[in-house]
């Protein structure tokens, strides 16, 4: 029996974390109520609690996109704008599901790294009372970046402080939050709650998860909102616990750390034997599970016989190389023996 | 161990199948391209057009809400508007999908059974040309309905060629298709692109999959629309194998006519036992998976202390009793004995 | 010089009020701000709050359709949901604007003359707490109705109190709430924030403006939501002051109830030439400035060759005649005429 | 009598052309059917035919923020995108009004003077196919732009050429459609249907009129569209023959282009009388009839104390004056003079 395949292309081309399958089939066979008023979504929602902390109210959903359309939606009114990174994958990825579903204005800012910051929010954080500009009400962070990079609990802080001081609220569209976490070795509520975020659409999928994810609101005044919105936005699972489930293997034996952890440091081994390597330009901090490197158009294709990944910039011969939770060092040490190799060939 | 817990409250309280179970587990650890372009979506797409008709196109999405919404959108410009009965689940049952993800109006029709009509379109299928009148683009029709009651091949071709006469496509909620094919001894095809149906909503979910719907267009017009507004809709599973593999596992050696032919034999057996009940009415014919009856309110109270259901009207006393693929004959009989004994208890 | 043609098809077929043109003409040649901030519209502010009550505030926008679709927003949430009777404009005549521009459902009630009543609402207003069901979030009745007939004071204030008691609020669509409170001899504020209504769309083209149409709420909170909306649904002029000027016209020397008592009266002339005519059936209370009758096709359709009138339906028979501020006398004795002689020629 | 006072913050602060009222006063007392089945809007369509070319077909509406939404939701499925420049009015200044009433997407372009170039548009037009990226579907240029600058025939030609051979339309937001013609000294159909602009937003309002605007479409497959939307939208007059007539007595006699190029002459005496002033510098080219400068705070400030203009930049100091049909000369001189004036008592 062949080795499973095991690529770059993306996190979320890895299959289920066995715990998870196990957690899946473990639901049993018992009828139980749909929608959420189940015992496995009320363990869920003690497990977000204990690491959120007591303020959270959990609302597992289908995917990112929809979990990020629903909770920023919750957060604006139909003349609301919500404020983000021009990489986020809110605005460059989601098929302007915000735009078509909730009728949700996007002010993009230019960023060097994928972070905004306070500054970089005053560039569209402004003209509030002008019924000309579509308001905005809430901003958007990616945790960890759509380029792999972390925002400390510090920054995050003060991008709270600074959006609540303007009348508007925070989002972390934390697809990839778990990864942050373990960068930072810190708890999910240590970049979330306890920084003054005001919700979180936290990611099971790409850690692990067969298609789980979560909308997480700290304030009770959004949770009604939430609760609507799923519904009316098509992101209410009917046989939630099945959902639910794997939120809750996820957060059980801290599940979500260990995958986490296992792809960063799977990056960072990446990054490590590549960084030398000539006609090779690590292109961005690798903080998380991503790395970005800038090779020679002819290196990547090369590469591209036998590997799958993406190119993040056609211009500058960017590409992405993502690590996942089954990712294993033998599939980095022979990947980078590839890029050294083709790149050696390299006239350039 | 005890037996698990099965009741009547609805098809989607049951858990997985077997079968669909394994083939989400064997799907296998190797990486696979994320969105549909991997080996499990390819082989449900052949099974699709081996059951559906060679001109069927597949488009797996997360649950029956956000299929319905998508593919409606995808028949009707912003302008359009869907006929269907006043009982229909995205008119009643969907927080208002439609109308607030797609903009879209619905002309609703009373109707005795669930049922719509050729004449009953007609209340609704005038002023296409009339700006003022948000226009007919499309005829929805539950199959089978959310009463229980089942469209003959013969009636839906009559539907479709009534709507197609008046430039109207005709859609087909399924998310029972399974219980309609079964109760009628015919294929997926003989009720949907054989008679004239330009696209459907085919449901897993309640016929025995932990989550998994399709959206499946005949009309090759149709498919791009689709692909996109899934997408765009928040519909598209990430790690779509998982969803499409229970698809897969369900057009496998016929498993939904089993698991439906099953659960609309458990409602014919609960009829059959509770039909001479004296103070029980069988309100409506059992065709598909539900059984309606009219009890009176203290009875139905009684049998609630130990069983779940719903209330489908509480002026009338009308409670409905679904029956799922995991019903046990015993199940039913302890039900029914359970419903007699109450019933005789009845002062009225 | 021919004298103008003047007919009975609709109340807006009718050209300006001479005093509303004067007002227009009357503005003048200096520049001022645009979108509001100007002094014609700071004296309407003040009229409004002299007819309405103190606590009214008026937004000016173009057409009755945009000041529904704005304030019925502002009422709502996105999983909100309208109730109206199945006859409303906002439900039949407005090519699913609410639906479309603002993602909001309306449950419609059959009414047997275009009125709810409090039970009437209760046929939908239910299922607040569900997901599943947009919740109702506001009722909206038209003053005068679509047939032509009127709330009594008292029975808006019975709608108020209902629609409070469940958490809803109430809106007046008034696109004829002139011919309204004159056909009861009572002022705006008598039939709107005196009773319990919540905001109102007032109308002015149907009463002689060029067009010109306002929002006005009573709930400072709602004030913020339709300034927004206003301007994010296309219904801010930009020279607001001539839109202004039309309804500061209609304000002044009670010109809205000159105009609207004269169409009230012409359709009451009207209905008294023609409710003896053998062959002819008065079908509704003639309570504004609509009459509806039932004639043969055949009457019909010979009138028509020389008058233009809508068909109300085609299944009964019945038209409407629409009275407007400059009908004569004598248009209306001369139509007369034409009726009872088409009439009396019908062999049937 | 006092002279009318007259300023420079916007050509929409500027009062009705005497031709304009008089058309809307000349449109008689007759009755006529509503909603654009009249004489004067017949007569209109006649003349944006041989003034816009044989193709045209006139879709009058209230203002320019509805005209381009519609036009522009026309143009797009409700996945589609439009590229604009970021500087673009429907970007900026309509209240997120195209995102929310029709769920568009708006890929913005940085410009160096609001005007889009093929290199531009490539910026954002890529990856047509894929679903994660809402599909650019149209371009839409402002004529001339928000910046005062105006685009050649040539130049339009160029985009429409580069925006067809990618599958996308063009459109043309005409605010001030005719200060750029009036400033190339072309026809109306030299810059729009004669260079290959698919759709047009032609506006009245800044231009004279009381408030009229035009969707002006080449393509007939997109008439149906339009016809629609306008109504679904909110756009749709009902006694369109007052906005008719404003836009008719615009194309009668060249109306349109003797008041755009007094304005744009008007423009230029305010650039030639202060582009000498010490400490004022003309900041962008004038071909319309707005000036930008750069003028120090305290300049500013001062100025303000006199007359109402807006600024553009607050970091730079850049405001802008704008010119309208009604601008006198002597009201250039005199505030040109106080522009010296106050720049010459800047310290700085």
């Amino acid at each position: 029996m062949s080795e499973p395949r095991r690529g770059f292309a993306s996190d979320n081309y890895a299959g289920p974390h066995p715990e998870i399958l196990a957690a899946v089939a473990g639901v049993g066979a018992d009828h139980a109520p749909a929608y959420g008023d189940d015992e496995v979504t009320a363990r869920l929602s003690d497990l977000v609690r204990a690491e959120f902390g007591p303020a959270a109210r959990v609302f597992p959903v289908f995917n990112g996109t929809g979990g990020n359309v629903v909770v920023l939606a919750a957060l604006c009114r139909q003349w609301g704008a919500v404020i983000c990174a021009e990489t986020a994958h809110v605005h460059v990825d989601e098929g302007g599901a915000p735009e078509t579903i909730a009728g949700l204005k996007l002010w993009t800012v230019p960023t060097p790294d994928g972070k905004l910051t306070p500054a970089l929010i005053d560039k569209q954080a402004w003209g509030f009372d002008d019924v000309h500009r579509a308001r905005p009400a809430a901003v958007t962070i990616t945790q960890s970046t759509e380029l792999g990079t972390v925002y400390t609990p510090a920054e995050i802080a003060a991008l709270a402080d600074h959006a609540h001081a303007r009348g508007m609220r925070l989002h972390v569209d934390g697809a990839r939050l778990a990864n942050a976490a373990a960068s930072l070795g810190v708890s999910l509520a240590d970049i979330t709650s306890r920084v003054g975020v005001d919700a979180v659409t936290f990611g099971g999928t790409k850690n692990g998860a067969l298609g789980a994810e979560a909308v997480v609101v700290f304030d009770p005044e959004l949770s009604e909102a939430v609760r609507r919105l799923r519904k009316t936005f098509g992101q209410l699972p009917s046989k939630m616990r099945f959902v639910s489930a794997q939120l809750e293997a996820l957060l059980t034996d801290d599940l979500w750390r260990r995958t986490a952890a296992h792809a960063n440091a799977m990056a960072a081994r990446l990054e490590a034997a590549v960084c030398q390597v000539p006609g090779v330009r690590i292109a961005r901090a690798v903080q998380a599970n991503a790395v970005f490197a800038v090779l020679s158009p002819a290196v990547t294709a090369r590469l591209r016989t036998r590997h799958r990944f993406y190119t993040w910039n056609q211009a500058t011969g960017e590409v992405r190389w993502m690590c996942s939770w089954d990712t294993r060092p033998e599939d980095i040490d022979a990947f980078a023996a590839d890029v050294a190799r083709e790149a050696a060939a390299d006239p350039g």
